[in-house]
């Protein structure tokens, strides 16, 4: 390890997020995966035998031969901790590591709605990670949790916060069209969605997901407290037959309304915080606004800025609201994984590990 | 062919829409097919020949040594034509057949928008056929001309009409996940959506018929006119990966703002106009609702009351508006094929021919 | 139940085959399904309660309401019970039923090689039912076990037996792509097969079935023995993303070599054993042949004879051997459930219920 | 343009092997891209407009504003032509820039059987480029031709050629599962594949294209001439549902009969003439054994090697022959655009620019 590298772990390595996180922590410029956690039937193993891989990206070598953990303080040393732990299992653990002294960087949600939890999208809300600070000193921890919202909330809560910086926003429609790898692995059997959509998501709780993280994300951090955004959110979500990548249909009414073309300027120059540009994980450009008629498409813009930018397509004016569009972002990369890594580089570059 | 069955022609008989005319009239009670009409390099040919095959049910006996003729009044000469033609054609064609004494019943769009044209969904407002008495004074024609409403406006329509009929709507929000057999054959290639959405249809043109095409059904006949409909839509079409079964995510404003339960239990009793009830096509129950979490889907829905019901699922409050739910509908048998079928019972029914 | 219908029973009701068990059995001329078993979470449930319905037709509304049992003697009382069982289970559970006085048409692979066990395709090799005598007088049953063979023996098996009488088959090798139902639900993850071939079936077994299977069926009956035919096979399987409908690329060596013309005539005019020829669930006809240089496809031919003909296409000759073709049939009717009703039918038809 | 880089052309850029073309050479180390042609109707335009872009990954940033030029030898001019052409095309074009003095590297195969043309996988028959000097002497050409084989040709053969090399190679049945991407775009309708196999490859002709393809490639290079390599072949090909990457299912004769075992490690042992070896595209390693029981698989292991590797796996006793397995092979890298730029490589490699 390099003097200069950080040691992190992973825990829940070998599911559908914990793959990704493996897959893009391989030669990070500042992150060294030191340990891997995973459950009891796993530990013990080396990772190749542990994970069945899904990515079609090869399982990076580095990983191959580490030797599966249990997901426990003793177990698991390092300074950051990136959690893809369910979310039951997450409740307990993350405290524990935070309490060790290690900056958990958490994509389960658990926590994402607790007061002192910076809920983070670090291009649209750098500045609540300050919630730590008070975090530290609520629960005597040296470690800290901090989250990234849903995987539906994260591409739909940056377009938001580029429209609504400049125009005000009030109330979005947002209908999902998401993907398979969000269900994790095994996930939805194939018998389920071949030929088919799923109009819900789960057994539910996804919805409510969405209409109620962004409103922390757009809120306003005042002193030590986020005030939520006064923004209505409706909500629907579909699965459909797409490995990774979600669509969200999005109609907004705007305080200030404004044209298409307007709105499409300002999503276009949308410019990150200054404290989470020019991270290793900072999307390239934040945002990316497509012309085409028909884009953007899972498919073909999901891994535009590497996985990590969000992707605004058919601006046009909506005949209710003001406007309607479309986003797109990468479920597991920018809406899971990456989302954390971006977090813990920020964390890293406000001096707060 | 038994003295009381009425001479039908299929125009358009080897495409997508033109094979389901084909199976759905296989044994029809009133209907016999007498001929059937495509473009020029299969006229001469068997149909069985002429037709690549697409649907999952097989070609039936009748038609497959039947000969295909051109699309002239001369050629084809039925009581019934049934329209599968593209638009464009349909335009110059439809009102010859019309003037040589056929009931047209077209699935084209050409004249959904004519001030004289029924656009009918039967169990909503067969009594707007009674439009066709002014069509041919207006255009001195023994035969006329009925239209069906794109397959998306289809299932929307029919659920919004029993909802309004009750509570009154004044908003709607339409999110679609259109199927494949929606583009025709070949329509999209399998490039574009294996492992995709494309979040529009076609070039264009379908949301606007999404915002329009209810309008015109939901509004009343007022002597020879129909007075559209006072209610705003706002439409987002996409195209997934299903074969058949457009799936329609819905939001609602209404006049008489009501709970979930009560709008399902005006869903679930909603029934025909008493001349559209027990046709041969008459959709048995027109409406179903269904309790389930994740329903309707296309696969497992499309096909209840063969093809011809409309399933309405996840009726729930709206946050900003007052209802939401999900619509699904056969968009080849409901939406067109079965639509202009049902649309030619009528015009029997009622002493039209 | 009229009086001369026979009650039969369904095990394992609830799953993938057991679902197509139930629809088979709705309206069926000469039997009634009076009990339906599925495991411990499910009993005391009602039938729409305890199922999840994956089939693309409605479930069948006399099972509705039907209250699941225990899949034991006591609590399930039928002439007929037919098994969709795993195969550990079934192995314990059949020999009971058998030795209950039930005539158990087993779909579960568990007593497929029992020499006194017929493996059978009636309208291949019904004589080989007789086996069941033999079976009774070894174990002191009053009832008895049949089985159909594995889904991808099924369709290859038919056709070789029309070829093996006329040309005599030496050599076979069968390349399989199979659909996804026939791994149950929920299967297949959707991850797993969604833009992918998986080479392999399960976790293996499935190339020694075929290997095997075919040479028990085409085996002649010699007293109360089967002597397998002296056939070689090689099979290789893998599992694609259909949902219904297993293909198999077949080659063959001939005792007496012959030409593609003269294979088809064999296979088009094969007819089943009189005793198998005119009951209910009798593919009409048994063996379908195909022209088109692109046919058979699971899609559109898996429903040809109601899911219980056979298909064959691209007859041609094999540069190493002596034919080449392609073989389809559905995996869940003809391979599964289906294949089980038409072996009771046949038990029927024999008398030896 | 670096002093050492050599300027060259893709003709049929607009296309689907087109564009892999374009996305290889970007940034390759020793090519530059100085023109792109398609058809008629794109010329003139940006190739950002020309091409609908249907890769996962972006359109390279050098092509997006380059200008579609006319496929003729006055506007193309580069030291070697990439030919994406249709076959008819290619038939015409191909020889009049080779006239011209560019080295064309086709994919087209128009001139695959000539007898002075390289068929060329440089990992395995890198010798045979010298017949070039033949075809110069034989056409006064100061430019060439170099073709490279069928995209399921090309996984299958490299497997043959290290179990010829150790143990010989009598006969081989040849089972495709072929991707979407290599019948062009738009290519195969949805409605044609989802949810089904299409067992042949278009109008036909791809299976006498594997059948004699290796034999030519595994054939020695005698003074000028090429002697087929003395095996037969058996083909059969199906399309199925996946969007890159050809899976073959294979059984093989051994002049000397081996085990698994020692197959398996004279693959994973293979190692590409040294002249082919360590080119840019030179695959690394050449060939990859797996050891899962499921593997390979298209969407786990096409990019493997960076889409050059052929993966093997399931290498197994065939009960008729003497061993089976499975090849897995990129179908527009390794198969297509990835080979002829290796071809070309291995051009300036042995000096024959």
């Amino acid at each position: 390890m390099s003097s200069s590298q950080i040691p992190v772990a992973v825990l829940g390595a070998t599911g559908s997020v914990g793959q990704r996180f493996m897959s893009l922590l391989d030669n990070h410029p500042w992150f060294k995966v030191v340990a891997l956690a995973a459950s009891d039937r796993s530990v013990g193993q080396k990772y190749s035998s542990a994970a069945r891989w899904i990515l079609d990206v090869p399982m990076p070598e580095y990983a191959r031969d580490m030797i599966v953990v249990p997901a426990t303080t003793d177990a698991v040393q390092a300074k950051i901790v990136f959690s893809a732990l369910h979310n039951d299992i997450a409740k307990d653990l993350e405290p524990q590591f935070a309490k060790a002294g290690a900056a958990v960087c958490s994509n389960a949600s658990s926590y994402r709605r607790g007061e002192d939890v910076p809920l983070l999208l670090p291009e649209i809300n750098a500045d609540h990670i300050h919630l730590v600070k008070q975090q530290r000193i609520n629960h005597g921890w040296s470690g800290c949790i901090t989250t990234n919202p849903n995987c539906t909330s994260t591409g739909l809560t940056i377009a938001l916060k580029a429209l609504d910086d400049a125009f005000g926003v009030k109330k979005v429609f947002a209908i999902s069209l998401q993907a398979l790898s969000g269900a994790g692995y095994p996930g939805v059997s194939s018998l389920d969605i071949m030929d088919n959509v799923i109009p819900n998501i789960g057994n539910g709780g996804e919805e409510e997901k969405v209409e109620w993280e962004p409103r922390k994300m757009l809120g306003k951090l005042n002193g030590d407290k986020i005030e939520l955004a006064d923004i209505k959110f409706s909500a629907h979500t579909n699965r459909v037959a797409v490995i990774d990548g979600h669509t969200v249909c999005v109609s907004v009414e705007l305080a200030n309304p404004t044209d298409p073309e307007a709105a499409e300027a300002v999503l276009r120059n949308y410019s990150a915080p200054e404290s989470a540009r020019e991270l290793p994980s900072s999307p390239r450009p934040a945002i990316e606004v497509r012309n085409e008629a028909d884009r953007p498409q899972p498919r073909l813009d999901r891994l535009n800025g590497k996985g990590m930018t969000t992707v605004v397509g058919r601006v046009r004016r909506d005949p209710i609201l003001d406007l309607k569009f479309v986003v797109l972002s990468h479920n597991t990369i920018r809406g899971a994984a990456g989302g954390s890594i971006y977090n813990a580089e920020l964390l890293v570059n406000e001096g707060l590990l």
